[in-house]
């Protein structure tokens, strides 16, 4: 018989997420276990053993897992590998996907959490039968996974797809956590949200209801809720961010003409606010030959179960026990 | 017996080139026709059949082609179709492949001269091997072909891949071809490269070279050998050429993550003068996971070979007579 389920795992900063899901990307049952608990990883990944082990054996899905995708940070699709780890203790790189196939004696696939979504969008959600799409996810940073023909970019070495480092302002531009200045990131995530409010508060004199806030306590909800109050510089705040949002997908667009790019994460619950003139401003700054041809969608993965769905998608395709050797 | 021929046929403003190509990349013989002298698309293919078929004869290849390939500005790969002409008269969209297969009997694949370029190197020359790398064609204008995966991208419309116009100055960009500002193409392409001239020998006073041609009759090669002779602005101009190419690269670079970039096209032959400042840019520029890790390449394909074995290497693929039909 073959096997119904797949298993999938988010591996986040603060928790790491798991659940059964079958074939319709019914998420059957899901748990979750603190990542830090354990400052060494082996006995993280006894814990996580015996959690998923407990939700199998509830499920009557003990021998029915056909693989299990983890999505976590700097997950190397090829490797199999983390290649550095930011708030989590443990060492790397760390062979994960070797780690729990010989744990669970399952087949591991793993990636990092854009391309996870970017997967779980196309097998479940809004990319269902789109072959040209490009995930971006609006969190915390700007995330992307790209998919081409019906394909997820890794690139050479696994790691294709850093859209949230496009440079949007060559001179003069916000200094991003890579290191470098001008990045996407550093204006349209939740925190560059934030950034450019207090950017604005500092430079211009409008009365605002964000003045009423401690300017460096600013979030990107603070905004979003004085925009929807009728705010005036809140709202500009979602005009400027759309902007070079646009701009940004239209540069994406010269390269791989996507039928779609779809939004996912906290700012993209904002609506109208941002894609009116998200839209407006892609439509502006297109190359000619593809003005009105790429969609603007919301994610259609439910926000509780999508980081399973999506590293469980990866599931299905999870293989050899021994990952795929890369490229030289 | 299989078929051991394809047929390159590559159509330029001036010139349309056609060989056959054996199953090694050998050119067994080429020719060409002047593409303007018939305004009437009919009377063009007439000839065009007439003189490939007096090579085929003569080459004993008569009912030995698998494939055309045929590389045109503007062809869409899915759709057969040339969907726009700039200097050549005939009515578009034209449905070429379909003109072409009906007249020859013989299955004819399409694409736009830059991917044919970009499949030419994957089949016989640079980028043997690779799997992800991106093609970069600097004439008269800066074309692109991006193979993901062994792949080349088409996009969902055929269209992908204009990476001439990636936007590299979003204020006070210069005009481009394209109508928007700040596209690569035009800083990078050789007319780019005499604009640039055109503008450092109006605003700056330092003596040149360059200062005895006529400003507007200044092309690319004369600032080449004025740069190989010593003249200080003449490396410079290659200095601010190779910069912006290096910043493009490097934007290239966080969306699909290639193992080289391969140029070709009378730019690329300017040697160090553009390859030392375009390197040295791309590492300055690079999202650091990448750094390091891009190679630049020069295309191994022979300029006089080179648009033809591209558009052949295309015909192998060539499979149906009726173009698939693209994703809606």
């Amino acid at each position: 018989m073959s096997k119904p389920y797949v298993v999938g795992i988010d591996i986040g900063g603060t928790n790491t997420v798991f659940g059964i899901v079958d074939a319709r990307g019914v998420v059957i049952a899901s748990s979750s276990i603190k990542t830090l608990k354990h400052s060494d990883v082996n006995a993280y990944l006894d814990e996580l053993y015996n959690e998923v082990t407990r939700l199998l054996v509830a499920n009557d899905a003990v021998d029915k897992v056909h693989g299990i995708g983890i999505g976590a940070p700097n997950a190397n699709y090829y490797t199999g590998m983390i290649e550095k780890l930011v708030n989590i203790p443990w060492p790397t790189p760390l062979p994960l996907a070797q780690m729990v196939s010989d744990k669970f004696g399952i087949p591991v696939a793993i990636t990092n959490d854009a391309n996870a979504a970017a997967i779980g969008e196309m097998t479940y959600g809004a990319a269902r039968g789109l072959k040209d799409f490009i995930m971006i996810t609006l969190g915390t940073g700007v995330g992307s996974g790209i998919v081409i023909n019906g394909q997820l970019v890794y690139g050479h070495d696994g790691f294709a797809g850093e859209l949230g480092h496009t440079i949007m302002k060559r001179n003069n531009g916000r200094l991003c956590g890579c290191g470098r200045t001008g990045c996407l990131e550093a204006y349209c995530s939740a925190s560059g949200v934030a950034r450019t409010a207090r950017e604005f508060l500092e430079i211009r004199t409008e009365p605002s209801a964000l003045r009423t806030i401690p300017i460096e306590a600013i979030t990107s909800k603070d905004v979003y809720d004085a925009a929807v109050a009728g705010d005036k510089l809140a709202n500009e705040i979602f005009e400027y961010t759309g902007n070079i949002l646009g701009e940004a997908f239209a540069e994406f667009t010269v390269f791989s003409s996507p039928q779609a790019i779809i939004l996912f994460g906290g700012l993209a619950k904002s609506g109208e606010l941002l894609l009116r003139p998200l839209r407006e401003s892609m439509e502006k700054n297109m190359y000619p030959a593809f003005k009105g041809k790429v969609q603007i969608l919301l994610s259609e993965l439910k926000d509780a179960d999508a980081a399973v769905l999506g590293a469980s998608a990866l599931g299905w395709e999870a293989k050899a026990q021994v990952p795929a050797v890369p490229q030289a």
